[in-house]
């Protein structure tokens, strides 16, 4: 009888497998060239599996919708405009957001094997996905990655209450002696999802995360949707360091569209827009230029360690260390599956009558 | 009858010039090199023209004391270990870390007039005073400056109670077509330097600041330094983000710490005793590889005009740009002084008596 209330009935499960193959028939339908449907689809799933739902294949209409609009360039030209040894300057031709994200970081990466450092620096693409993919692809390489965009604006500024910057991400990836450690943060107190998730279950969010329209703090999601705004890491006013994750936010709209020759995240647009105008920094740092990679991943898994056993609190059953969470429901995830909530399965099984795919097979 | 209040009687102004010289006598007095006692009256006086009494001159005790006790190299063979054409690393042989950081950020920026990129990390270093003064160093150079360092534990990891990571701050400056950007802040919700003034007021903190040494939040500023700590900006669990403060403070050990072949913030040790430890990473990123610096320039003022005009919260006068309140103060203080309070003209004139050079002339 203590069973009740386990099961979670309004989710299904899909193996990962599953979900790959049918996020990438579907792209190709739609005229995506295989391999570039592939990084699509291995960037959203990476998400699920991560636990961060709000940027998984729940977000896949939204491809398809800038597919079909035409507000993606699914042949784009992506060419470099600039390079040296460590840096480049690419334009993303509004292609898929992940499929110029990739090809941007590989180069960092190949630029940084030989020179120790590569910066590359991205304009006109679209939303990639998790900021957090980008920094593993250098982790798994033995870098340190570091990924940041800007994105539409949803964040008022310190003293303000237009939205006026993004959630502009920023993520941090380093390898250990065992899984890599990896920060990967919206510069707000929290990412639009998770305001997603309490509208959907129609529950009032916390004092301090968004603003109304008239800048004053609610708790009420709608509002929040309609004409307000969220706030920047640190929350409102100075007092707690609002200045701070607003400035963060400038920083990788700087870093990001301003140094690209790109734009701000003010004028940036939806991924169903043309011209949506987001623009991405990658950077990667060899590590052997600088220390021996052992020494670096003995020293990374010792200061882990030395939190780990750190004193806690004790409200708190441990010390978590960023990215560990996400590597443990991957574990979970990749062996029962996926959790897709049920109206995005219907979803999903719109867009698959659409183009013409079979239904995703759920593990029940 | 209505200028009463107005002037704090426990403070006295004191011009730049004088100030600069001043702490350039005493630190020569002590066996530092003339060059090298000019940086650190520049860093340390930079700090108190924007406003930043807490890495002014009332620390050169501190630096006086590090230097008596020996833990302070005074004439360090700052040497490079390695480098390419896009990066250094630098062992600072225990050196004044204001001597060490400028030293090595004209290194990254040498390195990114040539190559388009520099990032060099440091390590066996010393307290290095504001790190917007670093990144303000590539600004006025037309790029873009990166500065960042541990520093020993005051701050709490999310979960945890005891002091492990710095206050790790991060810098980054970039020039616009007026005074350049310039975001510097601590990755805690405040540094200590504004519990001291608490402190010293007698004042209880902000509920949300910190916590006392079991871990639960206070406002009993003593609590904080008889074992509490400070906490990562977000504050305190998960809800508002506390874990991306204590993310970016970890970021910070990863990239001056583990990456230079140093240490991470817990066991970062004050300037006084030997082998403190302090680590650095200074980046500089030349515009021009990018894009022309006119544009780049054109599109900051832009910005931070649309930010400036978007529709204010009503509790709110204006909103700030990151670094403008600094430079406001500093015309002041370039004006009519800086403010130095009572007790810290004393121990300046302390350490004047102590070392043999003349008292510091007051302005009233």
């Amino acid at each position: 009888m203590f069973e009740k209330g386990y099961i979670d009935e309004n989710y299904v499960r899909v193996s990962r497998d599953e979900l790959f193959s049918f996020v990438v028939k579907v792209l190709m339908k739609l005229g995506v060239p295989k391999e570039d449907a592939e990084i699509v689809a291995d960037n959203l799933i990476m998400a699920d599996l991560r636990g961060i739902e709000s940027h998984g294949v729940q977000r896949l209409k939204r491809y398809v919708d800038g597919i079909l609009s035409g507000g993606i360039n699914l042949k784009p030209n992506i060419r470099i405009v600039r390079e040296g040894a460590s840096y480049a300057l690419i334009d993303g031709d509004e292609g898929l957001g992940q499929v110029v994200g990739y090809k941007a970081m590989k180069l960092a990466i190949e630029k940084a094997k030989k020179s120790g450092i590569g910066v590359v620096v991205v304009r006109n693409s679209n939303h990639y996905g998790i900021a957090g993919y980008y920094a593993l692809m250098a982790a798994v390489e033995g870098m340190i990655g570091i990924s940041m965009t800007n994105s539409r604006p949803l964040v008022a500024p310190t003293g303000g209450v237009e939205r006026f910057l993004g959630t502009n991400p920023i993520a941090l990836a380093a390898p250990t002696k065992d899984k890599p450690f990896l920060l990967d943060m919206a510069t707000s107190v929290v990412p639009i999802g998770k305001l997603e998730v309490y509208r959907r279950k129609g529950k009032p969010i916390p004092e301090g995360w968004a603003i109304d329209s008239e800048g004053n703090i609610t708790t009420d999601v709608e509002k929040v949707f309609n004409g307000g705004a969220l706030l920047p890491l640190g929350g409102f006013g100075e007092l707690f360091g609002g200045h701070k994750g607003y400035g963060l936010s400038v920083m990788v709209d700087i870093l990001a569209g301003i140094l690209s020759g790109g734009t701000w995240s003010r004028h940036v647009k939806n991924t169903s827009e043309r011209h949506s105008e987001v623009d991405h920094f990658f950077m990667a740092i060899n590590i052997e230029a600088f220390v021996p990679l052992e020494e670096f991943k003995e020293k990374m898994s010792r200061m882990i360690e030395e939190l780990k056993s750190s004193k806690r609190h004790k409200d708190f059953e441990r010390i978590w260390i960023h990215g560990e969470k996400g590597f443990l429901t991957m574990q979970t995830r990749l062996k029962i599956g996926i959790p897709i909530y049920k109206k995005v399965l219907e979803e999903l099984n719109q867009i698959a009558e659409m183009v013409g795919v079979e239904k995703l097979k759920v593990k029940g």
